[in-house]
């Protein structure tokens, strides 16, 4: 391999000649080998490029920057958006917690890819571009690394996150909108319970992903504030006047979404209480899916000998050594999921509740976690749709069958008989394995004919 | 000890012979011995009380139920509310999931003690109103748990959690606001950083303060919803039309509060999404508080081997073997306070995860758990408040040798002489243990006027 | 209320006059107002008065406490073991983290009721032992705590959690053996499967005991390790030569269990490793039983339109509205106990995680969610086993009718067929809602006759 | 992209044409798109080939095999273990709960391959081994999978986990070795407490790693079992007489590892406690390692306004902004490492709770937690060992000068004058901020020459 010389204040590194990176990269590299390369989520990277691009717009504007040197920026920012430069970022998670090697990174690449695209070589001792000077102008890795993790969380749950959500949603509702007249027995404590339409039931699910939605919504109105502007500690030292909320302009534009710059830098370095709400949010949802998805799979469970109400799509031979065999493997990765997402918002939390003074020094974990948790959840809904709640058919003949054996259908008589005599009819019922109808006359408590009259499953769901 | 006969649909059951619960609240208290007695938390018997309430004032004025026996069961309320009968409430968190054993135990004692308050006895067989039939009627546990749950946790938050909070809030944003010129050297990474105030510190305190307010209001707005209505699976079974929006409407002229009824009751029931939402909230305040009583116990550390910018209240001899010992006991008793919510928010996702089909039976556990976080953060915050935050003062001899010694000042010359240059300066200081006019003017980058003009801690610190 | 004044070397303070305690004690009741009174566990008091026993028979024979002392002070703590001190402790977990206040507690309780029993009065300004130098003596809050902790939490699992769990281990164990001939169909994903006896579908729960107890075993191998001797950082500073391993050999005597010195008292001030442990195993048997009750209830559910494969005792009415319902209860209490164990181990670890230098201050915490930990398995344990696993019974009839139905049964063709020819058997019969037998023949894969000799659920279940 | 067609029970698939996987694996690779690609963890497709090479022994030895598929089967599976078939293994975590998937595509790359490498085409549509009948032979997916885990966390463990431990803590204990006499001032509740020597300080450091071990080789003696020969639902259905016993042994042979035979195969599919338990104990030194990297990044803080009383190498330049600066980064890295395997714990532990029936359905999710904590642990201390750990300098200026101011050195005097005098002096000293010896003197309650003999800070640390 080969190797060029790279330097900074530390001294001169050895960097592998074709790499566009600079000697702080290549530092981490060799400093931190934990876990695999490049685990530094990409999402990230491509924050940090809308940021360095508004950044150098309004370092423009406001005058301490080159308008040619803006212009070389915002190039190399926008290739790097276009996913070609993904090689050049090979940092891991697990480095400084503020996420300064992975700034400088983006600092070096861009400082040095605006090098060569203006003609020069990477060996050149001199480049066009500062990583630091220019390039870092008017920031520090403690109020860009937040922005990022912001930025990039923000599109991840506006992009993959509630749009899956909201696909699952509509299905759901469709299917409650269209079993609305199919009654079914309900189940309380896992066990028979009074009729509800299978509708209902899947109303149910449509009101908890409806309530995680409005959840993660109030938690990206703070995840939109940004910490861009408060440099080193948060008073914004070396940064121009008026800089902060300019450079949230920009990045709002650049982006489409509503960014604003925060209320106050210092809470923005020093904390990322607003990573840990959205967290705290997706967990929420996490909780609502492992629901929607256990009953789904419990509902659908036999063939013979389950629960058997709904049919769900077979995709997939289910088993390596029982043939024929079909499992519920969506709702299995939804829960494996959630069950993830559950565990990741306990890493957020202890790496939130940890900074000290000006600085948090969790970023990259809280990042990451925030990140595979909105990427999970969104892909998870939307497969779990379009192979799962898609296809879910109601399997009526059990269904009825089901209903009409329920013995809680006493519980309609309590408004006519009490509840200790509708009791004692469930009771005999059960005991003596006959209908509630049989056990009724024989007690002697109401007629065949008010048993018809009062026990109607197709009342007993009400009108809601 | 002598005992009456209480019976149930099960049949007869001996009863302490002056207590006024009955057959179901003895069989729980046999059938749960599982911690300690009468752990099941107090609020939510007096949450029930109010909804009992609300329940026969509704019911009565829907001709559900008579004047009278709606008279009677007000009365009894009333009693309960007064924490006159707390001691006829023995029951655990560790009983039916669905927490009918607590519905029963209440529905018992308003029926026994309103028979017992017109004149009976508690001996007699028949009494004035039924458990089941009068005082539960257009009842179910499956919606009446949940509500109180709701009640207990919505009070709890509004008048133990966020006064709390706000009373600190306002304490730190004072101490805030009166130490906005102390310009102290700020710290990243544990390290001497740039230099801020001691006020702008304090502001990103009073910013996490105020935004955990905000997204604990923002569940609030979830918890306000009402399961009531829909009794045992959503459907409203049993309880008469336009109960469940008259049912919260009492509620909340009872409570004071905005209560509404639940727009989907089989999420209501069968999901505590809103609670887990609410747990988030708590967990995620938890989070900010961790950070920030960390920051004052390290501040206020030493006295002579620490940091020591700050100097709290000695409330109490530290040490049992060190003389004269003084420590900073406010932050650690509020940073357990946040270990054990950050921990009961786990035990809440479980809880709110795993519920099925029409009913979650982990309410108790989950009750429980929200309310001793909202008790625990309100209460912690008032000691804290009172005993330590309104005490703290800045020891400003500490804050200026520190300040005036932090090599950190040089960040100031990046936009004269480079990020580079300026590097060399903090080294040779740092290495030399020179001052970083000496370092600079012996490395020749500047004169020692210039280095006057351009270091100046007090214009470092930005006007945000 | 009427108040005697007491002193420490802070000054004087007002304590309740009838009250054993004294000024330290007193000073944290007014500054740690936090949740509710008393909320210190009493298991670590007892374990103190074991502790200040031992300690001042240790101190007796080193020399350094006089003989009558000693026997004071023992006979302060034998009343403290009967309970009826149990008023005199009113401090609360969210206080010094070190838990010094309850230390102090403790000591001012046994000096003062010492000083009574000698025929002083509480008034005495000179008491007959003095807190800190006679009772205190050789001790700090630092390895006293630690020490209290680890006699609770020792003796609370080997007095309450395990027996629990080996009560209901034994009772499946004799399950698992009654139903070994009880062939039922198997259920993965779950979805019907190749058959097993019920018997070993029990023994599987038996495993997870045995194994839960082995790792909580293994935790108590550390448990037993005692701080004391190490006084205020570890380096036993005050204490007399031989004085650790000797008031080590104290309380194992005193207490029967086989407790000894730990071989580095710094690790065991500063970090509480060994409580992070036994949480981790207590967790450990939480998700065990999580398991083991979720498939007690789903295996129970019914009675007419779930699984129904075996029959629990029904304890009490399972429902307010709907008359005759029987839920499974006990599991239910179970499941919800786990959920908070898994709660209460997140909080340990935050607690364990955030020791600083020579302390971890997150003491009282750790210890209250071990502790609760460990009684709520033990008595969970207790509860579903008398209430619930001792009752259980097979149904027979629906077992039977399940494992003919299966179409899993075809899995035992395998072998004489092929996988590809056996999915197509199961996949005709559950398509034309056939047997297996019937679609097997009508596919002319096999004869009758064959499938009889090799489709034999009893010889699927091994040998195992 | 060119394709072929494959088949399954279910029909027919496209694959592409130069993949040795076939039509179950491209099934889930469409029916998952959850995630990033492939991300199913390498270590669990090595330990499938050692699996698969070794149930291919144990069937020929049985007699269920031919000597020449074996042989294929075991070259097919050593080319897996070189790593050249790494781009065949395409599937996500995110798949069926039982991990079928991955057992299939393991099963048709060893099938296909094998094919391949005795001359056939991947186009033919028979193949020279079937990937049901004889690659899975005796094998479900419900027992290799378990089987999987449990190999891959082994050896991750063994191989990463431990010798990285080990690594710190040889280095930490041979700084404790040579830190032994520098006597320093104590810290509790990060305030001055007594002194010990920086030696012990390291020695609690050791001492937890050394715990952490021992409770991580607990955990693997239950890891060590293996489920394979349970089959479908742990009857051993479908598979010899004695086979259980020789894959094991097989296992163990290939590996050089003590695999066993799991002695209850029920408990093995339907409960991963012991992936559980192993999580708890990678927690557990998550835990450990928490404190002992806070210590060090506290330590060594500054450079000049924090405690200051070691010295870590620099690395790389600390800040973007702050020239010059140097901060705690591998403490950082090794901390967020914690914190995820914290939080990995929390879904492991999940996922081991939700198991139902015969078969746990959260087997990815729990083996890709566990992997990833196991790795990170093992490479994070060897990072901080490489770049922190073995290049920390105690920096005995700020020692002794700490040291000396300490107020806490007052504590030696309790056995002369008592508690109370002995807090009289360091209250005195501390208000008019003098010296110990001073205010001793002034108070008259020692001479100067007593002062001298009684306080000798290098006799208070001890023996220990």
């Amino acid at each position: 391999m080969s190797y060029r010389i790279e330097k900074d204040t530390m001294g001169e590194v050895k960097v592998p000649s074709d790499k566009y990176w600079g000697a702080q990269t290549e530092r981490s590299r060799n400093n931190f080998k934990i876990g695999p390369e490049a685990s530094m989520p990409k999402e990230i990277i491509y924050a940090f490029a809308y940021l360095k691009k508004a950044a150098a717009m309004a370092n423009q504007e406001l005058g301490v920057l080159s308008a040619e040197k803006k212009d070389l920026i915002a190039k190399a920012c926008d290739e790097i958006l276009t996913g070609k430069l993904d090689g050049e970022f090979p940092l891991v998670i697990w480095q400084t917690g503020s996420g300064t090697q992975s700034n400088m990174n983006v600092n070096e690449v861009i400082a040095y890819r605006a090098h060569v695209m203006q003609g020069g070589q990477l060996a050149d001792e001199k480049k066009v571009l500062h990583p630091n000077d220019d390039v870092n102008k008017s920031q520090s890795s403690n109020d860009t690394f937040p922005t990022a993790m912001h930025i990039a969380a923000y599109k991840q749950v506006v992009e993959v996150t509630i749009p899956g959500m909201k696909k699952l949603r509509d299905t759901l509702h469709k299917k409650a909108e269209s079993y609305k007249n199919i009654v079914k027995t309900g189940r309380t404590h896992f066990m028979d319970a009074t009729p509800l339409t299978l509708g209902q039931e899947f109303s149910g699910y449509v009101q908890q992903i409806d309530n995680s939605i409005r959840a993660i919504n109030n938690a990206l109105e703070v995840v939109r504030e940004l910490a861009l502007g408060g440099t080193a500690v948060g008073t914004g030292l070396n940064a121009p006047k008026g800089y902060d909320v300019l450079v949230a302009k920009k990045i709002a534009e650049l982006t489409g979404y509503p960014f604003i710059t925060a209320p106050n830098k210092f809470e923005a370095l020093a904390a990322h209480d607003a990573m840990v709400e959205l967290s705290g949010a997706l967990k929420r949802a996490a909780v609502a899916f492992m629901k929607i998805a256990n009953d789904i799979r419990m509902l659908s469970s036999g063939p013979r000998s389950g629960i058997g109400e709904i049919i769900i799509p077979d995709n997939e031979p289910g088993s390596s050594i029982m043939p024929g065999k079909v499992n519920p493997t969506q709702p299995e990765a939804l829960t494996m999921v959630c069950a993830q997402v559950i565990g990741n918002d306990v890493a957020v939390s202890i790496g939130g509740a940890t900074g000290h003074f000006e600085l948090n020094v969790f970023k990259p974990v809280i990042a990451a976690n925030v990140l595979q948790s909105a990427r999970l959840i969104g892909d998870a809904c939307v497969s779990f749709n379009d192979k799962c709640a898609e296809g879910i058919e109601p399997n009526n003949e059990v269904i009825k069958k089901h209903m009409e054996n329920s013995l809680m259908l006493v519980t309609a008589l309590n408004t006519h008989i009490g509840y200790e005599n509708a009791a004692k009819i469930a009771k005999k019922a059960h005991k003596e394995n006959k209908t509630l109808r049989e056990a009724a006359v024989e007690l002697g408590l109401l007629t065949s004919a008010q048993f018809d009259e009062w026990v109607k499953p197709e009342k007993m769901v009400g009108s809601l």
